[in-house]
């Protein structure tokens, strides 16, 4: 059966052991390692208030190589002062160390990428994080339980773990010089989700060979079609990471910029992105189903960006696709306080493709047809603004009382 | 027993009727009267999708005097177009032609305001609606009675009528010129309830004498210090009007700007509409609790205003509030993302006395007195900047299953 886990690409393994960070006795700690070294890049939260993880991470991704990511769960080591840094670079060390004793190789702290996720103001236990690495580096491998098993210990309140991976052939097979490559990613998700990544914990590794600068710039503008589009409850959060590592082991071309091949390849990476997206939005606490935003007809860019959103976050229009109501009135509403340049008398409204508002004025449609496309796992609500001929989108999820429930049940 | 309603002010009349808009067969048409005629200011909605009723009486609440306001509750006569352009004016000469054929007075449409809630997209059944406001007109009456009959009359999900009343001396006692003046309002909330406003109806009446353009100054004013600091669901209605009627009829020397009798009345003003506000927090869909959050050692006050919202408005501090869970950090991400300037190593927070972090780490506390604190029905979190010296606040509630529930089984 295929690899379809993180260790689908080419060079990278994986592990994960239970080190006593989480209470519920569940995996807190994983490690993906491309022992042959990776070229890799980042994206991080814009919260102002950042995890120690994410600052040292930072530092760290501007490495010429990659080596390992070590990512704990349940604890987001973020409002923990100097002490928080020092454990960040403590989990590299300690990684490197590890690594270096079964690999006969030296790996320095610096060629370490770090990650967490959880709690927030906590002080990690870093002896019970330290022996954790130790543990998981001897267990490194490349099968896909490996790979599954990175993808369920980096979960917080995730209740599955979501993967994606696309393979595909660069260059071409009739003159013999075609390669196969793989781009495979494992995200955790579920709430504190807004554009700007929120608690999304994104890792993407793959085999082919592509430079530094370029790879940095693909994984930018995947993220912004992608992760950053979608939102659970409108706030980002203080330890976003997407990290992807490109091991270049496939033996392909170099992809350069400008070229079919480069295209090819982002095009796979948003396909992978939007994916974990999907699945995210799915997955979000408490979420029974997902919805697309479609804006048309605004002004700019950003006012179709901005106004999708304020649909997507309002809390009456999560409760009202809860219930699986075609409440169009919510949405109208929602983009009438975002903000952005309209035409109250060319305001249209559709649910699927069903037309329940045109031009400003109500029109009669069939309720329970609307009801039937408002109560799919997904649907698409497009909106023109009538004010000009930009487009943008985003996804959003219902609101549950579960989702109250998981929130407020969650003790400190 | 005195009038604590909206009547208790010299030269007001309320009435309401079942009139059939409401399915549930509860009150849904409300009068309001000053048949001597009343200065009148209003505050209307920023939403850029707004109500016929809000555009029919911004027109109309330029006219010198005001007669009456006519409200309905269960439709929210927006999104209607032309038609419903023509019934909210039919609204108001209806009303104007009750009041001619009672009081043997000509009232002309212009001199009567108008606002509706409820259910956005729907047309008026302006056939009852007429024969509600001849009926209701026929049993204006200045009882404390009539007073919480409009109250009921103009709730949507509110689950209790919601009115403030002061009574002050202006002038002096001691020379003989003191004069008593009331000043008492009514205000609809529940949900859709943001700085700005929202799905609000406020009313307040005043037997003060004072002039047209300082009415509307005051009630500015105030509405900025009050209303506009609640946050239920960070989003504004496309129907909210705060209305101010001066009847004049307390007899007291017609207050001017810069005077102390000015200050002393602005005051009683402010006092009447954050009882309202704080009301309308506790009476929020869903709520079980409110809290104040307070910021300090912002860069600016728009800066301290956006954090403070940001806060009120996060859901996972709402669900954390409904939980009674001391959860500071989701707090200190909740800032973090507000797009505000802040110190991250002099960032610092109290739940009600007690500090829980502090220059940018966690401090030792006592997390069942600070579980108290937030199981309380009302608190206030305040958190420090570290970044200037302005200040601000906002009125935030609680986000439960309730509030979810109401909204997805709230059918169109």
């Amino acid at each position: 059966m295929a690899n379809n886990t993180i260790t689908a690409s080419k060079g990278f393994l994986a592990a994960c052991v239970q080190c006593g960070v989480k209470k519920s006795g569940k995996a807190d700690l994983a490690l993906l390692a491309c022992p042959t070294g990776a070229n890799a890049a980042a994206v991080f939260t814009t919260n102002k208030v950042v995890s120690a993880a994410v600052q040292v991470c930072k530092e760290h991704v501007r490495s010429s190589r990659i080596y390992a990511v070590v990512v704990n769960s349940g604890n987001a080591n973020t409002c923990t002062g100097r002490k928080g840094i020092e454990n960040a670079i403590t989990m590299c060390s300690q990684t490197a160390r590890s690594l270096t004793e079964i690999r006969d190789t030296r790996y320095e702290s610096r060629n370490i990428l770090v990650a967490s996720t959880g709690i927030i103001g906590k002080q990690l236990p870093i002896k019970k994080i330290n022996t954790g690495i130790t543990k998981a580096a001897a267990k490194l491998s490349a099968s896909s339980k490996a790979g599954l098993d990175f993808a369920r210990a980096i979960m917080t309140t995730d209740t599955k773990p979501k993967q994606a991976v696309r393979r595909l052939i660069l260059g071409s097979r009739a003159t013999g010089d075609g390669t196969r490559i793989t781009i495979a990613g494992a995200v955790k998700g579920a709430g504190m989700i807004a554009p700007n990544m929120a608690t999304t914990l994104c890792f993407i590794t793959t085999d082919a060979a592509i430079g530094k600068s370029l790879l940095s710039k693909a994984l930018k503008r995947t993220i912004g079609n992608s992760l950053n589009r979608l939102t659970v409850d409108g706030h980002q959060s203080t330890n976003d990471t997407a990290i992807i590592l490109a091991s270049g082991l496939a033996g392909n071309r170099p992809i350069v910029g400008q070229c079919p091949r480069y295209k090819r390849f982002a095009n796979a990476l948003d396909e992978v992105c939007n994916d974990l997206a999907r699945q995210m939005a799915l997955d979000a606490e408490g979420a029974t189903r997902m919805f697309k935003v479609v804006i048309k007809g605004a002004a700019t860019k950003a006012d179709a960006a901005r106004a999708a959103r304020a649909i997507a976050d309002y809390p009456l229009v999560k409760c009202a696709v809860n219930g699986g109501d075609p409440n169009w009135g919510r949405i109208i509403c929602a983009v009438g306080s975002a903000s952005v340049k309209l035409n109250p008398n060319k305001l249209s409204c559709k649910l699927g493709s069903i037309t329940v508002f045109k031009n400003g004025s109500p029109i009669k449609f069939d309720v329970k047809k609307a009801s039937k496309v408002v109560s799919q796992t997904e649907h698409t609500v497009t909106v023109d603004l009538g004010a000009g001929k930009a487009e943008d989108f985003c996804y959003g999820c219902d609101l549950s009382a579960e989702y109250v429930r998981i929130n407020a049940d969650y003790h400190t």
